[in-house]
């Protein structure tokens, strides 16, 4: 499937959506629960997602358009969340996500991207040069890796209790 | 997690509002897209979810409640959405899944299950003896698994399109 913006847009949406409606004033049993050491829970999941409207897509995509001589990217720190979720209810974080990314949403329509500029290019500290549609491409797909993750994480939780039902459940094991 | 009725319940009933969230008036293309050959569609998750709500979990259920001599399931037919979705939007799959689910959970409620209940045991065809309890926490670890298998056969639509972010997206590979 070809890129294209409308179809983009319409995904990065509908994300907040989603996320509230899997999570909010789920029991916290489910928000907390990960896949061990060092991996994500439903909570970390959407505190995440709020790092990426601040630092991530929206201030890269910022980069490429102004093409000025240094188009590198900051790297972006995977675990930002992990302090800036700290103390927060995961009711306000949904919150705040809805927030930002309505305001990137805009942002971005408010561009009204041409095909020269999708074509543009940046440099990602580790991949190289990418072009701004990879990088608006890589900001939905994103967005769908978090839901699934979210829903793969609070799946687990049942493992053992699905019983010989487990085989049947391959995200269980995923 | 152990397993409790409330918290399963919890998710039972948000499934639906996590698929509208997720798949209500999005482009087709979106839609239709899956993973290959024989592989479930955004379109297709919802259908064989309807399935299961009239076909397998609460009837189900009720072999185990009802405790009588055969306690046999049905076999479940995996592709019977392919026949029932035909011709179908996918306005109308999420308004049948939300129909069905509501009233299955109401259902499910009005059993008001005891431990004891929770326990009994009835014959699922490939799998043998499990118990209302594996059902149920089957059910809740089945609606998460398909909501993930939307979100990831979403996301794959756009593995070519990421360019270089595909190292960073494991979701495109799974």
């Amino acid at each position: 499937m070809e890129f294209q913006l409308a179809d983009g847009i319409a995904v990065l949406e509908r994300t907040p959506a989603a996320f509230r409606a899997l999570l909010a004033e789920l029991p916290d049993v489910w928000i907390a629960g990960n896949e061990g050491p060092d991996t994500f829970s439903p909570f970390d999941n959407v505190g995440h997602l709020i790092h990426g409207e601040r630092a991530d897509w929206v201030p890269r995509a910022r980069i490429i358009l102004a093409q000025g001589t240094n188009r590198r990217f900051e790297p972006f720190d995977r675990l930002a969340h992990v302090r800036e979720s700290a103390g927060k209810s995961v009711a306000e974080l949904l919150h705040e996500f809805e927030h930002l990314r309505g305001a990137n949403v805009a942002t971005l329509r408010g561009w009204a991207l041409t095909e020269r500029e999708l074509a543009l290019e940046g440099e990602h500290p580790t991949l190289g040069p990418v072009t701004l549609r990879q990088l608006l491409a890589a900001w939905v797909a994103h967005d769908l890796g978090h839901v699934a993750q979210t829903a793969r994480v609070m799946a687990k939780q049942y493992r053992e209790e699905v019983g010989p039902w487990r085989v049947y459940l391959p995200v269980l094991d995923r």
